[in-house]
């Protein structure tokens, strides 16, 4: 007998549903004629949302989804020669399916990483060629932050990315799909984590927050949005019915939705991991610091545990007779899910199948 | 005193709010987890509704926004060498801030129109070039149903485009924003004036017609679409939480709900024209065939409408003292803001400004 | 008999050999090794040669081709929302298969044109437009001097254009694939034509005045040519053996040997045009004001000539029994070459194929 | 005293000037009017001498540079959302700018390597995405032959790639800039490198190899060509005066020149090699299979040796002490030249600067 929903899994906070409260807003901001493209009130609420968390002088544009966030918000940055340096675990290096070089026409330098942070000496060993027509200029280091290994950048962390490449006529992007887990992980505002640490443009992330759908682009130097709008139009990413995209970011940003909605999910990677300390034939291998919990487990465990509650393995060929795999919580994750979780990797673990 | 709510307008369907049963089926799907990016039961059902109206061989995929549909439609035919034919009063070549030229490579090849439809022989005044290298090569004809100026191409019109570019290894793609409209003002099928007429790729328009956001692009030769999931992805139209969409569509294609909402737009714009008839200083330029109003009007005259149902000038010249412009309905479209609105045009093209 | 070679046309400067300076330039230049990709001796005196014909303060680029310099110079003024106007006649609009769309993303303006030049007002008519996102944003003003007609703009002419864009933080491109023959008719210096009449940049042509291969991209605003060398590289357009075409241009502007050349090619085109005056059957359709003759003659006398010399024919459908054509002439054209064309033409014209 | 021209170097082989024979070609070619952009007599004399030396059945086109001949050879074989699998140090990676990038829409996804020569084992790694969205999808690998560290796949190394990539679908690239130097080292036919190796497009290069400028993309699947005269076009690579690609072409495979210019540079670079056997200081640190020799030199020596025959470092920071260089020889080094390069290479490793 499993009282537990089917329809819970591991596998992505992109799985969860929408969060209440934002159906709630959606639902209020349903009446009525307003104009189109972001011309109505919702929108310049929500705006003015925005300038309360990360400081009067932001510019804030919202998208449909991560991919567009990320591939204009860097397009406002380079131009086609340019090079973009990143993580080789980079969602825009592995996950956005070449938009990047499609759409910005640019390069991109993946740099190694254990843990899906970049250090300032990485950069470096790419500068050497600026200025030689017969190599693609880095302009852009871009961060995420909470990792895909569901670290974080600390604070100092992302303020010497910052300083090295500005001292250098270069900007730091970084991908926010989960800076709300980072910040609720840190214990630090929105703000300190870009605003405060450097940041030039950002991709705040919605959708995996408990959103429907949007993510906002966040300029911190206006002087840098001046071309976005066009960006955005061309770049197939501005919505129509722009309130309802708007209502939903408001609504995030209200009460501190977002902080909630993240810290729980991240209490909940880090009960799973808890949890699963000393139990045979499970090792965790990055550190759990925001809602992503990867380990290594055997390979015939695998598809007995993605029957109850479906994940991703991560590497399929981490050791002879193990996988890694990726364990993601969300808003909605309940604690009952993740202790019935565990005794189902205890079980599979020991007796696969049962 | 005015009880009609200030919030209504004539400027776009795109105005208008989100209908009672796409939310209602929004609320629906909004429980538990589910697989993101499409391989989801909801996205599954929407797709079988789809195949219901169009028929059992067309390929159907969820993207953002109607630009989006055009522009990863048409990218699924053609190389980058290629051109793209249409009026020149498409949305593809005059609203879409250059996606479709900066997406595809391709070049657009405008051709003049009065009333927004393209004629057989137009085409073929610019099929000499083909074979030739030093010329970008025709490979579609992209009509949009209804047009931009509210007319709609009969199912043979369509028919005998489709025939001429078939017959020189072309294809037709048709920007169907307001597809329901059209098949609304004809009295026919969604499939007659598509799947039966020869169209090869369709942009269904949901947003213009009572969805909160989502366009369909359909495929009606299944060998087109096998590369679409990676326009898509690479395009920056994949949504993550799919479902959203797909209920949507699935909600409209439901009891018809698109021809009630397509149906009454229509059945205001006509209202609107018959009740202008005879009216001294406005003069209706279009035939009224879908959901829009073209009318010139005394240029004293824009402001004062404008202020109490805000809608858009079409051309500002239209002669010496009058503008063209353009008024659309919308399913939420109510007799009695129509005929307040009529009432104001004949105060306003009398005694401006009262 | 016919003493004329049978190798003469008049279908193409392009189909000339090259000049003899030209070669005599490259075989002294065939010595001992020298750094690629323009880092030689060679390469800065060409530069230099073009700062005393151009002014001091040009920056000179050179490419392999036409199409490269022209889709080169655009990508440095544009961003791809941006929108480059044109007359319909443009090479860069019908011959150069869609390659500015594809290379600079931009949307292209076509104006329509009796005689290859476009005027202040028509360029107006596209401003409308500015600031609205969802609109291709006009940046860029490209006009081609000797145009596509072999008319010539006056110095006054351009400087007006460039007035006008400048004023309205938009730039002048100038496609001078045949600027040489326009200043050779004009009588006035190639700088009289673009550096003191405000264009922005140039694409001067080599390759239909002689030379074996090669253009200069040539900025006048030294500011917008920082990027160049980059876009040049990834433009596919940076030669490795760069010495081969600065020596041409170098020869070609050396003892104004480009004069030379295009005004012999222009009084050939003169001469042909005034043994034409009063032939029946035959009609000058354009200014013969550079080295091209349009004009109008019997469809029957095609063929016959096209077998003795031969030439393109411009439009097919001039009338029921008549097409237009286009003769051009060049450098190493001979007053015999047109004395005998003249006469064949009258014979062709009188008794078809003959 | 220093009878040896200041201007040998050993930077790179497009530092050379061109052959003689090619100037020869050139100038017999240089008389009368014959059709631009290849159709001309000359070209088709080109193509069919292709088709004496790589077989019946292939297509060939000539373009302006390596650049554009690995660009475009690409570009016929993928869509945007497709990935090119390489090594790290090829020259479509490191030294075009992004070109391929920006060019094809496509990421490239590069392979370590320590001899510039990829394995099967390291193409299949990222295979595992095929299929996925969110991947851009693997559809050519393109190797360097001979590589851009002067060593060569063996004609069984390229058939293993060849069967490999085709039965997954895949095609297979070569960049051939220096293909004439790697069949010179084997002993063994272009050919057999190419047309009976499998490869499916080859960039097959003539500027490093004695020519002024051309290289040209080899189809050995005609139908893989169809579209190359647009993409060419639209590419900036089709030159107006064909011929004077074409004979220099024709006259390289004439006689075996290829072979004869390909082999005497190998020769020297061996001897180069030979020369250093032992030279204290100076580490050879590939297979010298080419016309390079990589070595190891120590940091101080550089400067001196520039000084006298300019060359280039690869490896700013191969130790503490010392750097790696790239040495390159071209069909002009002389046996001269070699032997007082040695000299001067032992002057200098012993007591630099003297």
């Amino acid at each position: 007998m499993n009282a537990i929903p089917a329809t819970m899994n591991f596998a992505s906070d992109n799985n969860a549903p929408v969060h209440p409260k934002i159906i709630e807003a959606i639902v209020r901001a349903n009446r009525g004629h307003v104009l189109a493209y972001g011309e109505d009130v919702y929108t310049r609420r929500a705006v003015a949302k925005f300038r309360e968390v990360f400081g009067p002088d932001v510019e804030v544009f919202f998208v449909f989804n991560g991919t567009g966030a990320n591939v204009l918000g860097l397009a406002s940055l380079v131009r086609p020669y340019n090079a973009i340096i990143c993580a080789e675990t980079a969602h825009i290096y592995t996950d956005e399916c070449g938009a990047p070089e499609r759409f910005t026409g640019c390069k991109l330098l993946p740099l190694p990483t254990s843990d899906g942070k970049i250090r300032v000496d990485q950069v470096r060993s790419h500068l050497h060629v600026s200025g030689v027509e017969h190599h693609a200029q880095p302009k852009v280091v871009s961060i995420t932050q909470a990792t895909e290994y569901g670290t974080v950048y600390t604070p100092d962390e992302i303020r010497e990315l910052a300083d090295f490449v500005h001292n250098r006529g270069m900007f730091l992007h970084m991908d926010g799909a989960r800076l709300a887990n980072a910040a609720a992980s840190l214990g630090v505002s929105l703000r300190a984590l870009t605003t405060d640490a450097g940041v030039d443009v950002l991709s705040f992330g919605g959708t995996k927050n408990g959103l429907m759908f949007g993510e906002a682009v966040v300029f911190f130097n206006p002087t840098l949005s001046r071309e976005f709008r066009f960006l955005r139009k061309q770049g197939l990413q501005l919505a129509a019915k722009m309130r309802y995209v708007a209502v939903q970011f408001e609504a995030l940003l209200t009460d501190d939705l977002w902080l909630e909605n993240a810290r729980h999910a991240n209490r909940m990677a880090r009960l799973l991991a808890d949890r699963l300390q000393g139990v045979p034939g499970v090792t965790i291998t990055q550190k759990v610091e925001a809602n992503a919990v990867f380990a290594r487990i055997p390979r015939r465990a695998v598809a007995g545990l993605q029957a109850k509650y479906f994940f991703y393995v991560w590497d399929e060929n981490a050791s002879a007779d193990e996988v890694e795999v990726r364990w993601m919580t969300s808003f909605d994750t309940e604690e009952a899910h993740v202790l019935d979780f565990v005794e189902a990797i205890k079980r599979e673990v020991d007796f696969p199948g049962r």
